[in-house]
């Protein structure tokens, strides 16, 4: 095992807030001491096994606590799951059957070990320990927490100050999650900055049982493509971690020069001092952005779908942009089904819908002006309907791009 | 079975509030219509089995239940009483063990019986069925309510408004003493008017589950012999259903006029015809406030001992008070052990706790003036211990008497 400082440097990259890091320090020299290792706990949604770069943060972070020789266990809160939304109002908390949670579990199995190490990986389901608890050991559990504190939680706060109701279940929801780190015994407990509330409900009912209480860390929600807002799926600025090399590339590639070096240090396997050099390169100019950013896009790619993948992503990716002279941050537009009639769209409607242009009217003139083209060939018929591709380049005008994502 | 109009009649005596009352008319209908009794619930606390007088206005109501031909079941809610306060932090509610809960349920049964009929009632308790929830039954009954409508119950709203904890768990109370309506499939639950946001949260799970609401009734808190507070054993104003004959007949000669008509509607049996008589009796000066609560207190001593020992009992209360010339409301004194030394306590400071004098030496004084009697014998000596009996009068001066109770 590593000495306490060198963990605590790996430990601390990229991270947000440690409660506390002095706590941690105690716990990872105890570890040393006995030659124990920590164990680290995260709890996933079973609701929503579709893994994107933004919830990888949290998992890179498992990994580099496995490299360090600590024992990593993932819950997957089955128990709610399974219960569901009992008041029925909720649409994206539907009840799940035993077979969707399982079917769920090996959804996110098959992606989380493309991160984690399967053999240092725990999986286990909250049912274990929830299901069996009856009424009286629930209430037990409901008496180490008060409701004001309860409803400090951010979101409880704002629906209780703007008298929007909030059932009396919905307190059980982060107790259950606290009890999680008791029912293992957790040493630390990982979590977005979003968690945090959750993650300190452990500690304190931790100590409540009578146990040495997890240390929370907390690392930073990932940025979306824009670079302003959350990574996210509605948002449509994400990148997913099942889709195809070519799609990660050029996504990747769409980034925001700004946000190069974050993505490298949040999810991706790169050593900080090779960032750091690349940082030192791009200040003084011996690397240029495009170069650092085809890096990273093959680091990501490569950790998804391998070298060879990502290699040929490149090259692809080159061929396509860089042999037609297009800029590298063409940013993405994603195409779904619901804009499509019989696989096609009228293409003034594409133009407006990725704002290439204010109006489908704007976009027909542009278009009988001879200002649009499509992979390169230049479209004179406004009537004209396209089947998008991913990749595929629409240009209006000399400065304006946009690439396609089905 | 008697009509809808005479059983609403009998049902309303002394009632505060029928929530709401046409449903109760309903439910009375369909009751005769089918010959089905209608299910009437009370839940008893079973960490306090002592009842006084104050209880039993409550009792008389389910025994009027009872001679209209309905079925009263008795709740005794041992479930919460043997989790008691998990928190640990309250005195009142200990946790108690399932000899303890079987003990004060008989307690309890050797005093209810002395009003309602053993042969209609159903005495249950409440862990039946709430101990064998488990946590996702716990959530399915906590996702019925919400917490801003459970803060509205008046002493959650005053501990939340005066920032004083209240645990999560405390919420579940409330839904747990709803849910034995449910359990029961209750038509109507008794209460006292404090009872209310239980009895009504009775009504709410019982839609919720999909069961036809029960009727709230509530019934006055009964004002102990103070004539203003409630009666509470703490306050010292109670007569207790297992007191003796002569404790109860002289504490019952204590009350103040003004309460007498009250306590003939909501503690004893007779008919309101009579209490209506006796009423225009006291008005156009027929009868003697005397001698209505004379007849009070031997209705009163009748019900809880028998015909012979109320007659015994007023029998002594002549001879004491009416032979020597004794106003008939000689409030009560009541000496705990706490007060004496070696079984016998100082006269004067006797005096001075009873408010006979102002002071210990104001009482001194007063004894060696003269002015002090204790069951008509003049005590002269300032430093006299004498040992309280029950029934034992102190007179000091002309008019101000005590009648001691032990």
């Amino acid at each position: 095992m590593l000495d306490v400082g060198k963990q605590l440097e790996i430990i601390r990259r990229g991270v947000v807030e440690i409660v506390p890091e002095n706590e941690l320090v105690e716990k990872l020299k105890k570890s040393i001491d006995n030659d124990k290792p920590l164990t680290i706990k995260l709890g996933l949604d079973p609701t929503a096994p579709d893994i994107h770069l933004g919830h990888t943060v949290v998992l890179q972070k498992l990994r580099q606590f496995q490299d360090l020789g600590h024992q990593v266990i993932i819950i997957l809160g089955d128990f709610t799951a399974r219960i569901g939304d009992p008041t029925g109002r909720s649409e994206t908390r539907k009840q799940l059957t035993k077979e969707q949670v399982l079917s769920n579990a090996r959804t996110y199995e098959s992606q989380i070990f493309k991160i984690l190490d399967r053999e240092k990986t725990r999986v286990v389901f909250n049912s274990e320990w929830l299901a069996p608890l009856g009424f009286a050991q629930v209430i037990e559990l409901a008496a180490k927490y008060t409701v004001a504190r309860m409803l400090e939680r951010d979101d409880f706060a704002k629906r209780f100050k703007e008298c929007l109701p909030i059932s009396v279940h919905e307190l059980l929801y982060p107790l259950m999650q606290g009890y999680d780190s008791v029912a293992l015994g957790a040493d630390v407990e990982l979590g977005g900055t979003d968690q945090k509330f959750n993650l300190l409900m452990g500690r304190t009912l931790q100590k409540e049982y009578g146990q040495e209480p997890q240390v929370a860390i907390m690392v930073p929600i990932l940025e979306g493509l824009d670079g302003v807002l959350k990574m996210s799926k509605s948002l449509g600025n994400y990148i997913g971690i099942s889709e195809t090399p070519r799609e990660m590339y050029g996504k990747t590639m769409s980034l925001t020069d700004e946000l190069m070096l974050r993505y490298f240090e949040l999810v991706t396997a790169v050593p900080m001092e090779d960032i750091k050099e690349i940082d030192t390169g791009l200040e003084n100019g011996e690397l240029h952005p495009r170069d650092v950013k085809m890096r990273l896009a093959r680091e990501i790619v490569a950790q998804y779908h391998g070298h060879d993948a990502a290699t040929a992503a490149e090259e692809e990716f080159k061929r396509i942009f860089q042999q037609k002279d297009l800029p590298d941050d063409v940013p993405g537009f994603n195409v779904t089904n619901d804009m499509l009639e019989n696989g096609a769209i009228w293409l003034p409607k594409l133009i407006a819908m990725a704002k290439l242009a204010g109006s489908t009217s704007e976009a027909r003139r542009l278009i009988q002006q001879g200002g649009v083209k499509v992979d390169g060939e230049k479209i004179n018929d406004p009537n004209c309907n396209i089947k998008p591709a991913s990749n595929m380049i629409i240009q209006v005008g000399k400065r304006k791009f946009i690439r396609i994502t089905v």
